[in-house]
């Protein structure tokens, strides 16, 4: 609220680093709402997804010696270290998402699977937009509230998933194949909840 | 140990809060404790255990808005942050557990599910207890002493369910169904013993 | 980098404790490695683990004791509980994986698993070379992208499980419990991830 000098020079490039992760995660989810929909393109989107996954561990890890090896940090360390991990997190559960459709040879996927994407979707976005707000702190409450309604939107969704995969429309087989894939839409969901209570906690630190 | 003054006032409302959302706790075991039990007012239980999950929603974004607003706070501001998180990781466990329950459209329960609910109902008893000890930070240790014995019992009964679920007595879909409900349980016990984690770290930060 | 005095003594039994949890690890996996391979002893190998399980809470305890009895620690007091945590998850994980293929009657195990063994054994080993390290807080570095790779490794491994057990090779039936135990070996490979993510915590703090 009030004026802050800054005594010290702060390493800035982490929001460009953290925007960069975060982008990928749209990239992300752009390619998984078109590999749910599509059967032919499968493979190709799952190999996309695959790279994708690959250079965001190369970014987290450059995140990682980047607080290593600044002198000073615009944030704590450990919250640096926790932003990278969970945004890395994500990208992981959305890449395992698609290969256990190819692993487990789904077919079409519920309606509620495409639904659940396009709440990632949404969830992706709202990050990417929130992480150059770092730098100054501002407008970031918007930006983790409307996470947690997204959260809550995709727990609704994959209960009412659930329902379906039980009303008998499914055997056993079924089911557990299509609960692997929405169990980790689900835990893609979760993650980027996570990110939002890291920022929380930065903003928190920093008020 | 040695005496020390309080240089600063300490905020002491958030007491309060996270003795609310523990009695909240209190209030959502017992109401899972009829559910496991009755058959005809399940759907009414779990009616009000989606209204009692709100309400706990709300407590938890008070205390986060508290925390923000606060210029002293009697914790480190991201330990006050993952006390409520992880009290309200509970209530969300146990409300899934009975929402779970109505839509997989299981009946009667195995008997070691009512066991599962009633060691979550002694842990929600000592945390709500162990809550306003914060202030005094005494005899904190025996409450999480408590919870992580009512937990390593949590995990014992939940392994004789898995053993009784694999029988025989079952088929798979019926196995996956319970599992369902189960793991909510197991995952209610965890969030208790997070909880109680948490209140160590904080001891521990305090002595 | 730069010379740097140190103004406190600092209590160093907790290397030792560390140490001790560590190599409990490296014993844990290897009993798990013959557990996983031999039939004949899986009861008395699986009460071997079971009593390993407990000399490590036992373990665990002693070192959240220490950290509260200790007026100064070699690092953050809730780094200390999180690193004693996260080595306990390990172990638990490991247990829990032999109790379960002995309480769902599985006979011989498919050899992916006994993959996913002998990468614990790898993680448990660099794991308790590492602990010594944290005195010097020198080539930890090596130990945390080694484990990294080698959870990357397990990760690949339990993918590859998972397509052989939705191959139509086995029943639901089946393919519920081998992943029951799976999951398990996969949590004891997170479980290792996490006590590195730890150790890199520490190290960026120190640095």
């Amino acid at each position: 609220m009030a004026f802050r000098l800054r005594l010290t020079p702060r390493d800035s490039s982490f929001y460009g680093m953290f925007t960069a992760a975060a982008e990928n995660l749209v990239t992300a989810t752009d390619l998984l709402g078109q590999f749910v929909h599509e059967h032919t393109l499968r493979e190709e989107l799952a190999g996309r997804l695959r790279d994708l996954e690959h250079a965001g561990d190369q970014a987290t890890h450059a995140i990682f010696r980047q607080v290593n090896s600044s002198f000073v940090t615009p944030f704590d360390r450990e919250d640096i270290v926790a932003l990278a991990s969970q945004l890395d997190d994500v990208m992981d559960a959305i890449e395992a998402a698609a290969d256990l459709v190819l692993l487990t040879h789904l077919g079409t996927l519920p309606a509620e699977m495409g639904q659940q994407v396009a709440l990632l979707q949404r969830c992706a976005i709202v990050t990417a937009e929130s992480m150059p707000r770092l730098r100054s702190m501002k407008d970031l409450a918007d930006y983790w509230i409307e996470v947690n309604r997204l959260e809550n939107e995709a727990d609704k969704l994959y209960r009412r998933l659930l329902s379906r995969l039980y009303s008998g429309e499914f055997d056993a087989l079924e089911i557990l194949k299509l609960k692997e894939v929405a169990d980790q839409l689900e835990e893609a969901a979760d993650a980027f909840e996570h990110v939002a209570h890291v920022v929380e906690t930065i903003a928190v630190k920093d008020s």
